[in-house]
């Protein structure tokens, strides 16, 4: 249990090659494939530094391709079942920018991440702020290696579209599921709560 | 924007007054309608106090009536829309039994809150391994005063039972409308998302 010290404080930190990779990466993303590609390769790189789950994520400013924050799924090594790689983006870009809501501004923000949202990513996008969702891998490619992806609404893209948030699906799929299948490869751990079990 | 020290990490902190009153709270938790009154009384404190939205949340071992861990909604004084109640209880109570998983262990943990899950703290659910979740206002109760519960599936509870997660709805309903009632009768802040406007 917590010392004293410690109660009530959650602390999520990135991997420390992500916090590095972050500070040395200045330039503008150009279009949504680098972007995208970019979110991939933060998922092969946490399982390649044994890091965490097979998922990454980023939030950019849309109008200028500036990186705010980027995410992996850490909810292994930080003992933490919400600290996905988009919940990890989301909270680190409110940081970045000193709000709860990334539409409060000028900046027109994108949620980028290298496999669709499960149910909770699903639904804390609505309370993010971001404009535009670009997704990788399907759902379903994410199932087909043993994840869940929890109960989400048949017609999820359009209640997004509906509260004027846009979403582009299938972005770089192949790429996107080769991680998935790569992390199956090597036998990546499968973590699933035990759902009442 | 971040200074480099702060960078890729990110830190929730309970407000003061719940950090000082969970030390304090040593006594097991005999019934249902205790840790929802607690629950409750969490909300009630933190409008109270101005630390934030008005919803408790808590998550109790069912079988020594322990409290794990509190929380409350701490998404404005954090700068972070993911900090719903629920969310700040499974989190901190993962850190509190050192696993991601409430159900890897022996407890049976339950996750009391003040208000039903919004879709976001729905989909965090059955990642956290909570096995039972007691809900006091109804998340119509919610919107009634402004707040936004999301998309939710139409049979979310028969979608947690059939996770073998169980649900019970409306515990001290009255009691726990009366606190958002409150809520908008001083005119507290109910802050949303720009929802891409």
């Amino acid at each position: 249990m917590f010392h004293d010290g410690q109660r009530g404080e959650l602390v999520l930190r990135l991997p420390e090659w992500l916090r590095q990779f972050w500070i040395a990466q200045a330039r503008p993303f150009d279009t949504v494939e680098a972007k995208m590609r970019f979110a991939i390769e933060l998922a092969g790189q946490n399982i390649e530094r044994q890091t965490g789950g097979p998922f990454g994520a980023a939030i950019f400013d849309a109008d200028s391709g500036r990186l705010i924050a980027p995410g992996v799924n850490i909810v292994e090594p930080s003992n933490c079942s919400i600290a996905h790689a988009e919940m990890v983006a989301i909270a680190l870009a409110q940081q970045a920018i000193g709000s709860y809501d990334l539409g409060a501004g000028e900046m027109f923000c994108e949620l980028v991440t290298s496999t669709e949202p499960c149910a909770m990513c699903l639904g804390a996008i609505p309370w993010s702020g971001v404009r535009r969702v670009l997704c990788g891998a399907r759902g379903e490619d994410a199932c087909a290696i043993g994840f869940d992806e929890g109960a989400k609404p048949a017609d999820w893209v359009g209640a997004l579209q509906g509260r004027q948030i846009e979403v582009v699906q299938d972005l770089c799929r192949t790429e996107a599921q080769a991680v998935l299948q790569h992390y199956r490869t090597i036998s990546g751990h499968i973590y699933n709560a035990q759902r009442g079990r």
